[in-house]
């Protein structure tokens, strides 16, 4: 039932928004000879009123932090969703036109090339996420401000949706609103749910949710749904709305076979007719601007009950520690800081800055995928997300880690208990591919320190940068090795040990610079002068260093590393230096590993101190 | 209740089994110095029940067919795991004191080096994947077995348990059990749900299954609920058993702190000799046998209505549309090829095996997690199972896709769509990072076909290799290059042009092969002469065949490929020729791309056959 407010006229006019978004969708779509008319078509009633009358943002400044946010999950409805932002006056209709040419920013899939995207959707599953982080933010910001997720129905299949419902319902995230457009068709046929509406309203039930059921197409229905939900409580609101794939679209509504296809220009044509022919001529209601704001924001909060943790400097100390202490006294510094973890807070050392900040820390659970997708929402409001669990867990995101790549998203990932040296563990728990997919991540840095002092420096510029910088810890305590005053930079790299007459460089970070450290010593003893360099900057990579020290050392390194052979280290200096003439001589883990102590493992793998002995040895003809 | 069966001396003896099973968590991980033993104590009575009253399989032959199988997905529990199997006499109980050492097997989470190990476990929220992969499988075989999959709490975060738990409902699978150990303690604080079981049933009974709860330390509900769940219905069967962290360890019960710590050997010499006095010395109960095979195994299909597919011996074909023809032909000769698809059938092609052979195709809806697990499943049954979907969206499943590596699973994954030559999508469904991910699973083998022919054979040689394989396919058509009876291996390569007077060798694969293709052309026009390789084999890599091609081709190797410039086709040449004096030049996407034409697409990015062009004119100083 539509509240006092919502008269006749106001159905009508946004009747007439819903219906100008279809008409655009296969135009723009037609034109473009690709995309997703159909999708557009069956959320076109909620998107008009989601934007016409339940939403309350600053049409002219998509970004501004008061506003509403809304999220586009099911990106491939990307059509409607620039139709929308074309209705409300931030394009002009004929840009409706350029979809999915490379010289326009209406791609394919919505990403923030445009002001109103937040984050890049089309990679189905992450938009609830997001919105979670965006709520979330708005939260801790003061603002009385919503957060809007419009998802396709087959996507919910991802489990990434679950995770970020749990979570939503345990934050109480009074001000974040799921709409699943129940639509029945996925890409290849039915979706496992089909038009079981009640389904999707016991699941988010179960969840915590309150949780409604809706004909997608009642306007009136849809509009007091939102509304409620508008209003909201302390638990998130799911609706559930039961539409119809390419509705009111003449020759492919409801049909099986139209996802992702264009009308043809002649069906075009007369879908388009049909459309207009509905209208009832009717201007669309007003925009309504946000909220004022309405609690003051997190203030910074310096603890001044338990003082900052001082830099370790001397003696030994885990990486993973030095990472928790560093990121406490950034948090002193930047109140835009805050913290998330995946239930391993007390191993990746995130738990200092929970007791230091409690209301910056946000517990995602054994749930990475929905951690990095918070992350992003919460970036894309402003702040400085650091997020940490073990690295083989991160691997769990490498999906929204890579859509994080496409958003340019600020955010800063932490993993633990890298490689082999974790130990009795064993292989589950290892990770050995994570400087792979953090490399392949487009503009990412990533960082790998090797000492407290190191790592204290990381935290501080993975802060500076914008954009996704990975930070690499490790379970085994290390000793510090650079003053405390020690300078270090993005792509940088720190010769630790060197002579005029080293005949061969070896290159690590993290633990097996130290690995590398003690080689260095016993080859010394016997008389073979090595370089050693520490290459804590694995992406981007200083290869003109890398040449300098080569070209002081025989022009050959050996790299090391705690790391597969494929896409870690060792590939990276190898792409620094192509083409230089110099040699590379790679020591990585070849083979799955398993249970043993670290000193047995980084030696069964030919990367401890004994296997590099050898190997240079050998390399050197001195074996 | 118990049954008429269940006397009081079945459920002594079950209750000293716990007992045993509790005793021998604490020796072996105080011997161990690390470990689980409260989160194996929670889970004792549970085991107990299952292992020696609940589960039909041979004791001796754990991996027999017709047995019920067990998932830990909780696998950090692996002493309680390892203990019931010494219970059963498979292992000797001094062995358990070998636990988490280099030279035994008795790893710290569990791996399949272990007889009675499907898969290996540790990373959270797997294990019911694999748990519906083996359920389906033993329907699939017409074994009237049960798979049983022992979660932990923390786990149930993890979207991938939920698309699992829908899937499996979905499937009618009723010979599936999940038990959640509610034992309320996470890694790192209390679990989200805490002691509320009631969640954990709602959850599971919103997704369609039969779910109870149960007192997880009362032997007499424990035995009572795993029998009716044996008995099942067409509804897969939920447990949630509340039970306490550290149960009966004098000391630690129920307290925070303790995860992952053994005891140390004081506190563990008191807490036996306090279970040791909880012993009724009941001898345990007899294994119970499994049952016979209740139906006729699925026979292998020929579909005689349809004939086979012929193959595409010439014209234009995409390696996509390739693939789904030759999945077609080896499920005829092989009926233990199945496959799997996360609503993108119609664009993979699997959906030609899906007409050709539908009960071997397993549609697992957007959620390639559950999709990669359920292989990993199947595979453990024997199945030889090929899963495809976008190569991007298989990212999401990187983690699985990392523990069957652990595993030494015997999955094929094809990834299609793969890189910017998709084109007007966008950057969400362009793969540019699968080849990282999957060139860093140890022992996984990576084919990249550029046509119909070597698709074909790319297929043959995945079915014949026994371990993960990745199949990358383009979106566009390509045309054959290759003979009908020419040969393929893998970690092959083939040389497609050579000239006596080749001045560099242009390294392709895929799309980007037939770039290379015209850039070779006109270059020829120009007379300039290049040789041209097709990197089908990209992992193993033939790097003495690469080398040879180089030292007949002016030294040079120019590497072209529709992917990230790390841990790609370059970085796989780059490493495979490392030392050997080669110049290795790396043509690769450097920038995050956007929508547009496959063409516009590959000319920016620098891939294309104009860019090719350019690059080798300017290499060879004939810009």
């Amino acid at each position: 039932m539509a509240n006092a407010e919502t008269t006749t006229g106001t159905i009508a006019a946004l009747q007439d928004v819903a219906t100008r978004l279809r008409i655009w969708s296969v135009r723009a779509t037609t034109a473009a000879g690709s995309g997703h008319p159909t999708s557009s078509a069956s959320a076109a009633d909620i998107v008009a009123a989601l934007f016409f009358h339940a939403m309350r943002f600053d049409a002219k400044h998509p970004r501004a932090p008061a506003n509403d946010r809304f999220v586009l999950s099911k990106g491939h409805a990307a059509p409607v969703l620039y139709a929308a932002w074309a209705q409300v006056g931030l394009l002009e209709p004929d840009d409706l036109l350029t979809l999915r040419r490379i010289d326009s920013d209406l791609e394919g899939h919505p990403t923030p090339r445009l002001p109103f995207v937040d984050v890049a959707t089309g990679s189905l599953g992450q938009g609830l996420s997001v919105g979670v982080g965006l709520a979330l933010g708005a939260r801790m910001q003061g603002y009385d401000a919503r957060t809007w997720v419009l998802l396709g129905d087959g996507e919910t299949a991802e489990g990434s949706v679950w995770e970020a419902a749990a979570l939503a319902a345990h934050e109480k995230l009074g001000n974040l609103i799921a709409i699943v457009d129940v639509n029945r068709l996925g890409q290849s046929g039915p979706t496992m749910l089909g038009a079981d509406v009640r389904a999707y309203q016991r699941r988010f039930g179960a969840c915590g949710w309150r949780a409604v059921v809706v004909d997608g197409h009642d306007m009136s229905a849809v509009v007091s749904a939102l509304q409620r939900a508008r209003r909201g409580g302390e638990a998130p609101t799911a609706i559930a709305a039961l539409t119809v794939k390419g509705k009111d679209l003449e020759g492919v509504e409801g049909l099986e076979g139209w996802h992702g296809r264009p009308l043809p220009p002649d069906a075009a044509e007369r879908a388009i007719a049909a459309l207009e022919a509905r209208l009832h001529h009717v201007p669309p209601p007003a925009i309504r601007g946000p909220r004022r704001k309405s609690a003051a924001a997190a203030e910074p909060v310096t603890p001044e009950r338990a003082p900052l943790p001082a830099p370790v400097t001397s003696g030994e100390s885990a990486t993973r520690e030095a990472y928790g202490d560093a990121l406490v006294r950034l948090g002193a510094a930047n109140a835009n800081v805050v913290a998330l973890d995946g239930d391993v807070k007390n191993s990746t050392y995130a738990e200092r800055f929970k007791a230091a900040y409690p209301d910056r820390f946000i517990e995602a659970f054994i749930a990475e995928q929905n951690m990095v997708g918070m992350a992003s929402g919460l970036a894309a409001r402003g702040f400085v997300p650091f997020a940490s669990s073990f690295a083989c867990f991160l691997t769990r995101a490498a999906d929204q880690v890579r859509m994080a790549g496409i958003s340019r998203s600020n955010i800063k990932l932490c993993g633990s208990h890298a490689g082999v040296s974790i130990g009795e563990d064993g292989p589950s728990q290892m990770a050995l591919e994570d400087l792979a997919l953090f490399r392949a991540v487009p503009d990412a840095v990533v960082l790998y320190p090797s000492d407290a002092v190191s790592t204290d420096a990381c935290v501080r510029l993975a802060a500076g940068y914008h954009g996704i910088v990975y930070i690499r810890t490790t379970r085994m305590k290390t000793p510090v090795i650079y003053a405390a005053d020690e300078r270090f930079t993005v792509g940088g790299m720190k010769t630790v040990r060197q002579t005029e007459g080293d005949r061969l460089a070896i290159v690590g970070a993290g633990v097996t610079l130290h690995e590398a450290l003690a080689a260095h010593e016993e080859l010394a003893r016997a008389g073979i002068a090595v370089r050693l360099v520490d290459l804590y900057g694995i992406k981007p990579i200083d290869g003109e260093a890398l040449k300098a020290a080569a070209a002081a050392a025989g022009n050959t390194l050996v790299t090391v590393e705690d790391h597969y052979a494929e896409g870690g280290l060792g590939d990276a200096v190898l792409g620094a230096v192509a083409g230089s003439g110099i040699t590379v001589v790679k020591l990585a883990v070849t083979a799955i590993p398993r249970s043993g102590k670290p000193r047995e493992l980084l030696e069964r793998h030919g990367i401890g101190r004994a296997a590099i002995v050898a190997r240079v040895r050998e390399i050197l003809g001195q074996g």
